[in-house]
C-alpha cells in the first residue's frame, strides 16, 4: 500500500521542518475518501485544514446570493487544496465552495496541527501562502476570461460552426489551426481547449477535438 | 523630514531580519515621486521592487486586448504594492497594469536586494506573499462584484432613479435607508457607496450622499 509519508514528505517545505515537526503532520494526517458531490467546507466543519488530493477531482466555486455558480479552478491528482485552511490565512477573507466533482481520496492535513507548526516554523505558512497565491493566478485567468477576453466564447462559436456544418462530432483540426481560424494564439487555443476538456465539452487527441457534450458546448455560445 | 526608516521599519516582518539585512533594506531604499498617470510597470522597467506608498493613490487594474480596463483595488498611504515585485513571486503569474491616480511619494525597495533578502531569510518572502493575498481577497470581492451580485448596479440604479426624480445632486438617505429600498444589507450598501466614492462618483457625509460625477454613475447602470 501507498504510504501518506510519501505524498507528504515530497511538498517543498518538508526539509525545512524540524524531526519533531514532521512526526507531528506525519501523526494527525487522515485518509478521507470522499463521494461525487461532496462539499468539503461546510458550516459544520469548517476550516478543515490542507487537502492533499491523492486522486479524483475538485472543484472550487463562488456561489452568488441567487445560486449562480462560477467555477474558479479545479484541483486534480497530486494538487493541494488550501483555501480549506483559510482561516490559518488572515490573508484569505474570502468564501468558496469547494466541490468533490470525482470521487477524491485525500490526506488531509488538520488545521490544529497546521497551526502548531505555522506557529513554530515560518516555511510552513510560506508554503501555504504560496499555494494560495497559485490559486490567485488561476483565478486572476478565468476573470479576464469572464470578464473580457471571451476567448472560451471564441472557440466555442468556431467548434459549434464546425460540427454544424459537417454534421460530424470529431474535427481533425490542430489547436493551430483552430488559433489561425480564429486570429489567437496557439497557446491560448490550447489553454481553452484544456478548460473544455475539464468541464466535460470535449475529448482531444492528436489532431483531433471530440466534442461530447453538444449542450455544454452550446452554453458557450 | 520624515525618515524612510521610519516607513520600513514598522513592518511587520522588520524584526524577524538581522541587523546586516535591515541595513541591506534601508541602505538600497529609494524615495520616488510620480505624477498622476505614471505606469509604474512599464516594460521598461519591469519588477522594479516592492513599493510603500507615503502618499497619493495607485489603482491596479487588468487590461483586455481591446483595451478594456477593470480596476482590481486601490492603494492609499501606508499600503504596500507587491504586485510590482511579482517576478520574485514564482506563484504569481499574471500582468496588471499599475498606475499613479493620485500624484505619489514613494519608497521603493528594489527587487535585487529584495531577492538577497528573500535567500536568506523567510520572513521577507512570507510578508510578500502575505501581501498578494490580501490583494487575491479585494480582487475576489470585485469579481464577486462584476460577476453577479452586481450590487454597484443595483445601487447605481437606486441613486439615479433618485437624483433623476428629484431633480438634486445631494440625497439625504443613509446606507441603512439605501439598503432597505434595494433589499440588501447596509454592510453591502456601505462598501459599494465607498467603492464609488474611490471611483469618484460620490461623496459621503453624515445622512447625505452627493452625486459629483453623474456620466460616471450612470456607466454603473
Amino acid at each position: 500500500m501507498e504510504s501518506n509519508n510519501q505524498w507528504i514528505e515530497t511538498m517543498p517545505f518538508w526539509e525545512k521542518l524540524s524531526e519533531t515537526q514532521q512526526n507531528m503532520l506525519i501523526k494527525a494526517s487522515i485518509v478521507e475518501s470522499f463521494n461525487k458531490g461532496r462539499i468539503l467546507n461546510r458550516t459544520d466543519e469548517e476550516c478543515k485544514g490542507m487537502i492533499i488530493l491523492k486522486s479524483g477531482q475538485i472543484r472550487v466555486y463562488m456561489l452568488s446570493d441567487e445560486g449562480r455558480e462560477v467555477t474558479l479552478y479545479r484541483l486534480h491528482k497530486g494538487d493541494i487544496c488550501v483555501l480549506s485552511a483559510s482561516c490559518l490565512l488572515d490573508s484569505i477573507t474570502f468564501d468558496v465552495v469547494i466541490e468533490v466533482v470525482e470521487g477524491a481520496e485525500t490526506i488531509l492535513v488538520p488545521s490544529g496541527i497546521l497551526h502548531q507548526v505555522i506557529e513554530q516554523n515560518p516555511y510552513m505558512e510560506l508554503f501555504l501562502q504560496r499555494q494560495a497565491n497559485e490559486r490567485f493566478s488561476d483565478v486572476m485567468w478565468t476573470m479576464q476570461q469572464l470578464l473580457f477576453m471571451r476567448m472560451d466564447r471564441r472557440v466555442a462559436i468556431f467548434l459549434w460552426d464546425e460540427i454544424s456544418t459537417t454534421k460530424q462530432n470529431i474535427l481533425a483540426y490542430t489547436h493551430d489551426e483552430v488559433a489561425r481560424f480564429i486570429g489567437s494564439a496557439r497557446e491560448v487555443v490550447t489553454r481553452v481547449l484544456k478548460y473544455f476538456v475539464q468541464e466535460g465539452v470535449l475529448k482531444l487527441s492528436r489532431g483531433k477535438i471530440e466534442i461530447i457534450d453538444k449542450d455544454k458546448l452550446k452554453s458557450y455560445l
